[in-house]
């Protein structure tokens, strides 16, 4: 027997008691990957794309007005032998403040727009996030993983107005004194406009504090008449420094949206990206709205001269 | 806390904006299994059957009339370290075309008849399977994995009036050049019959062609009178050949089911059958409703002369 | 999209047809957690403790009046991977009597109040639980698995006014004829006490009989005016005996726990207590209602000498 879940909120009365929910929400796409790097024996180009996203949230609130709940995403993707079970976050907080503990982003990923100039189905290289710094530190800070586990993060958000700051560390879920990225991250929203800044200690989880890598961070986004403009850099110790500047324009179902990137490496070859010490990337894509499913698809050019290109679908439920 | 899902279609109006819900439905059941195949030293011919899945729904459609959807089963069964959550597949179409993209059925698996006889609370051998021929070809086709994936199938339906098509290729979200079982099969409905024929391009996904096994099967199933009956037909090149007749009648309540199955293989032993070359199995079962849950059981004879039987309730949620 | 789910019972009508109902629920909880035992090189003594559970049942009935239903959990901790999806278990009765298969406790576990005293917000050492004798016999009984399979249980439950006994035995699963616990367990209720007694014959789950261990647990548990009171008594063959006295009152809000627990080992070691042979644990905890979450805390003492303490919040949904 099927059941049909209410996409409205519900409004029957639950008298004085506190309220808590199960909800479900998710998303789905497929469509086709091109990878010109896959090109050795056995290996095909293009490939099929596919994904299917669960969220399961639990919420509630106390009868004094705290809020808090948790989560649980269920993940597949083309290729798995099974569907992923992330780990969860939980939280607790109101308006202007809240503790998130578990697979969350840090304070930096939190509030920086390092997702800015994301184009195509599937994001191709993610060439356009600024952290992503040829192979040296790809998705090195702590990002929510919706298959596995950020690392233990305990962040705590605090916003006032159109200002906001947070505090994380990571590691903390175990009973060992191991390294750890400790991050503050501050963001200013006023009008169409978001900036914001950010400091990593140890950005990569060193446990010997010779090795550790500090990162910092700024973003700023914003619309100029019917352009959406955005703009990120970020300098990763001893490794590099990347700017990536993305722009966007919507023709009313259709949006074109595109970025450039450049990183610069400090010492030859201390990002990955080999002789030059330099790079650019860049990408361009379209979203069309099917009226609740999206035509999507791109091309990127990535530090190693590399295109990937995709295109399809994708819908939210 | 706990919520209650509504058992009826939600009525209330989403206005101009898509649908689109994520649903739970599942189902379970409980019981006894012997096999005789099991007289080894340590062994026990019966145990305990448990079995629960959910399947986890998300769907919607688009303004312009589009359905779109998703599916992750989670799957626990008796013996198991922890459930399973299997592969999605994802889908998009409308009353005549759909595209069905991840862990599904295969053309063929999708169309024809191979799990009519299908007998008692947990379908015991599965000798009424025609692709089912001896040990060489156990779902070998592409048939979706409650617990797994069944390979990464990208699969298309066509329907028009009683008449449909579908066309499917596996082993395509990796970027390899693997083999690939591709497969056709059509069906038509007319009154209370139904039949279909399909061909499987090398069902057994070798990846080299010397080796590759094509698969043509048929079937057909229909009421004569208070009597149900089906035949279906296999032919695994250079493996064997396998028809298989059933029939079912209802007793008010309780529904007898039976059937008999005849594998020749092409050389001896080719199925792995053994000396003669040639095997009859046979099962016969019965299902009794309880109003809500159905109390199932049957006895099974397949190709090694091994019996297996199980008695159960099965229910639906 | 999000979805909510009602709150409350569904009250539309489904007219003759049986009820069939997917619901979900869960809980969360965070806070800080010190353990003196993690005092080594590179070792930390506190840690952030966090949990989220989602339970997915499914239930429904026959329009005879039967009841049936299963049970998947998904339980994510820190330092989780990811969360994982426990073996189900799958049940069917009614009021006076059910079968449970699956990952389900054994009737002792499911009769006698071996959790009565438990403190915290995390359970801390679960030195209250009497079946936990030193080392030798953690969680040794047929225990519900959030995480993966208490191992193939089959329980039936008999409740005839306040008397219920309960039936189990567990590695029913496979095709193996290996060791099993089987339990026997009574309990009655009158007025705001229980009493509850319990044998389980093999309790190690020994495949050889010499080394099979037989355990036998009795239990108390009531009200003495404003005091909540209970006794515990288990006795572990050839292993010790354990007896654990607990106590909680409420004021207001506020509730305060305590426990204090004897083990005496059969001989010296045979517990893996150590030189005394005999040892005293302990805790004490509170908690206190934010009206729809809980603030909670406590500290502990176990066989060796360690303690443990906790603090933070939990909350269901």
């Amino acid at each position: 027997m099927k059941k049909v879940l209410f996409a409205t909120t519900a409004l029957i009365a639950t008298g004085g008691m506190a309220a808590a929910d199960v909800t479900l929400s998710g998303s789905g796409r497929f469509g086709i990957v091109y990878n010109s790097a896959l090109d050795g024996a056995g290996q095909s180009k293009t490939k099929i794309e596919k994904r299917m996203t669960i969220n399961v949230d639990g919420t509630g609130s106390t009868d004094t007005g705290l809020d808090f709940g948790g989560r649980i995403r269920l993940r597949s993707d083309e290729g798995d032998a099974a569907s992923s079970a992330a780990s969860a976050n939980v939280w607790m907080g109101n308006d202007m403040f809240r503790i998130t503990v578990g697979n969350t982003e840090g304070a930096l990923v939190n509030r920086i727009g390092y997702f800015q100039g994301s184009i195509g189905l599937t994001g191709l290289h993610w060439a356009n996030v600024s952290f992503n710094m040829g192979s040296a530190s790809r998705f090195i800070l702590n990002t929510y993983s919706s298959r596995g586990n950020a690392g233990d993060v305990v962040r705590l958000d605090f916003n006032v107005g159109g200002f906001g700051v947070s505090l994380s560390s990571d590691s903390t879920g175990d009973h060992l004194s191991n390294g750890s990225e400790d991050g503050i991250a501050i963001s200013y929203n006023f009008g169409d406009w978001n900036v914001a800044a950010g400091f990593a200690k140890n950005a990569n989880n060193s446990a010997v504090s010779a090795t550790e890598r500090d990162m910092f961070s700024l973003s700023a986004a914003g619309n100029i008449g019917d352009f959406g403009v955005g703009i990120q850099y970020s300098d990763l110790e001893d490794v590099a420094s990347k700017v990536v500047l993305n722009g966007e324009y919507d023709f009313g179902q259709t949006t074109v949206a595109a970025f450039v990137a450049h990183t610069d490496e400090d010492t030859v070859g201390s990002a990955g990206i080999g002789a030059a010490g330099e790079e650019t990337e860049y990408g361009i894509g379209f979203t069309h709205s099917l009226g609740g499913a999206v035509l999507a698809g791109g091309i990127s050019r990535n530090y190693t001269d590399e295109t990937m290109a995709d295109l399809g679908v994708r819908f939210n439920f």
